[in-house]
């Protein structure tokens, strides 16, 4: 039986403030990537996640970012040093890490956030940070990366497990980088065509820039979103689709 | 032989600030207790003080806070629910044992820093919320207590190891708890008087209060200070002083 | 003719992080009191709400707090000195005060947020701190205060002008405060109780306590909260009510 | 007789922490830019470093920048909308303005820190959101600018006064801007040779450049810094140097 996972990021609130779906979308995905205090969250979101999470089978992954609240780790932020970035990964991974062991649990991945995420993707440097990372708090983690790009190389040569990941919602850019949500149709909006495309990406192998470039990709994970009802709807429809073309939703790193 | 341990807070810095000698702290005591980025530090001052430590020998601990680095964890605030609290220790404690393993270290204790820990020595629920955090995330960790407070109670109610801890330079109040530093001659000054009376309370196994109740106690741990100049040499006096009477300083959970 | 403000608490945003349903509220109150980033609300979300209550002719004023994002400045700190919070009180209200008239506005009023408010009105020392703030920023500033309580008396030292203020949706302790939001009871949800009650207060000049005090009050402000569909709701009842008996809604300081 | 500034950042510390020979710096200095919370500096530290420059005739000035306290607003933060800079401009000016009212100053001038800085001085939408951001809270402040750079052309297109500065300790590119810090030589470390250097560019009226490209300039003030002992005496030389060859040390915007 085909197998696929699907992601979303999740616990994203901080004291008083929520945002997204977290229960609706713990319907929906196989894995949850949960934000470690940085971009968002904090030490009771993130238990309050876990447990969520833990209670309907879906598998829960570090969400580490860039130090930057205020910006929800979207900002491009310049010049930090590679080995500066892995240690405040290594820190947000391992209070995650600990917060799930209290509760019995075990994470499974970690896919690194917003601009971070972007930036490793095509800086080796600190893709080879992330992995690093990642590998120093338990090289059994799964790195979610970028197909192609420069997380997937790090993650090669640091000889972890990977999960390549494609976007449900999301246009590439020619290099296989999304494309920013800045430009015109970066951001799809239809449920249905997302979850055709989807398909098409996963049974075809291949996906289709902005540019018209067609990238080989052979796709483990699909992030889809929660943070608005027509994400919800999305997401929903894209594993709708998926079902019906006989695919089995499963964690990543599980057993097929 | 004799031994005690000497312990101090350290990695006290955030960002381009620095607090206190930590260089010159690691020289003179055998155990070091790190902030973890509520009230002070950040990943890369935390990797930095683990390192440092690890190199001189010292035992490092994680020294987590209530969340609030304006008041540097010393404003006592009140109404946090225990279990929120337990959640918030776990995420610090966590993050540190992260960075610790990066390094190929491992911690050995946890202290409570500020408010946090006054609170804690008197209010039982608080205080078990501190202990089933410290043991959910490692049962081996050594608990730094408060010898006759909620804190010790704690300790033994879920069967942690405990250092039980003097303060070279605080007077204590009649409950057996810190005289608030508010207070005249809460904080002593003068080295030589500080290492004199940390000898006496070793010697004779009973601290004298403000009050002049005599409370007993059997210290395994004395806390020193580097935030000045003075400080250092008062923890250089303490150590000395207790050197000359037979004592060996040993980190805290060494075998002696 | 009658006349009386309905005043809200708004721009409690934060970053990507939204509170409440600013925009309905501002269609029900006469009065909005800002956030002005200690406990919520930053520069951007500051701006986009002055315009919105000027655009409306809603009076605008500061809401200033504790400086606690993470606690929403609802946790009690204590311990601060009243001199340090009148320098916090100041900061913040300058900084909406630039704002304001930067696109053309002049701020009416300030009312202290969440603990800050709650331990003003019963400690005379902290409530002179808010008097002086308010007066050394604008003289002309209306000082939203608590009848018969610390707030008022410190408003009457500084001859300020004032706003005496009620709750739509709270219960008061018998010493005239709120009561606290962990007893039940505390926070009233039904909508048409909440503006019956509000109503009695007003034409009856008194308010009861849960004890069944009677307090004398004479209310200029009543305020209702938008952060919730019920909130939301119940302003609208509240509103009604008051219209119905014949009350005009105005700003507060508005020439009646 | 010739008169020129000298000015300094100042008033950075937060909370417990402190940064900068404040004290020594003041009785060198004739302006203060005073760190406004956002990368630096609290409500208690701003009031403190007012009072401490009004006490010394010293002049008072806004040192705003990006939203990033662990950054200490050098971190290259790249998306910001120009508006939005401004408003968080706004904020930080009219902060520090109302700290400055309440304690009976006047501020003088407005200084960009930082990657903020850096970034303005080469982009004429975010030195246009600067020079809006001066003048809608004050259309008599002094605008600090580089010249010949495009914040110097903004001050000229809303018709600021302005103060064209020029570095004692840092090398400049060719472009006229400062050279990265990370470049070898970028910061000059013998207090001689800088006093030596700023005397010839004040005298010259021109700068050279790494390249050795020579850059017009009229400098009317001075940046010097007070972060380490070797930058304090540096200052001193500085201004030693200056009033042997004649200069008379005055605020920005003095009467000469």
């Amino acid at each position: 039986m085909k197998t696929i996972d699907l992601n979303c990021d999740m616990g994203e609130g901080f004291g008083v403030y929520t945002l997204g779906d977290d229960e609706a979308m713990l319907d929906i995905v196989s894995s949850a990537n949960i934000a470690c205090g940085f971009h968002a969250g904090d030490p009771l979101v993130m238990a309050k996640t876990l447990a969520a999470a833990a209670a309907r089978g879906v598998g829960a992954g570090a969400h580490p970012s860039f130090f930057d609240l205020w910006g929800f780790g979207r900002r491009p932020i310049l010049g930090e040093r590679p080995d500066d970035v892995e240690k405040q990964l290594v820190y947000q991974i391992g209070a995650l890490q600990a917060l799930a062991h209290a509760g019995g649990q075990k994470l499974t991945h970690v896919k690194t956030h917003g601009s971070l995420g972007n930036l490793a993707h095509e800086d080796i440097e600190l893709a080879r940070a992330v992995a690093r990372a990642v590998k120093s708090v338990d090289p059994d983690f799964i790195l979610v990366v970028m197909p192609g790009l420069e997380t997937e190389r790090a993650g090669e040569e640091f000889g972890l497990r990977m999960a390549r990941e494609i976007y449900a919602d999301r246009a590439y850019a020619d290099n296989g980088n999304l494309a920013s949500r800045k430009l015109p149709g970066a951001v799809l909006h239809d449920a249905d065509e997302a979850a055709e495309r989807i398909l098409r990406i996963v049974e075809t192998g291949e996906l289709v820039t902005v540019g018209g470039r067609r990238i080989p990709v052979r796709a483990d994970t699909v992030c889809v979103h929660g943070d608005t009802a027509g994400a919800v709807a999305m997401a929903r429809a894209v594993r709708t689709r998926l079902e019906a073309a006989g695919y089995r939703i499963r964690p990543m790193g599980a057993a097929s």
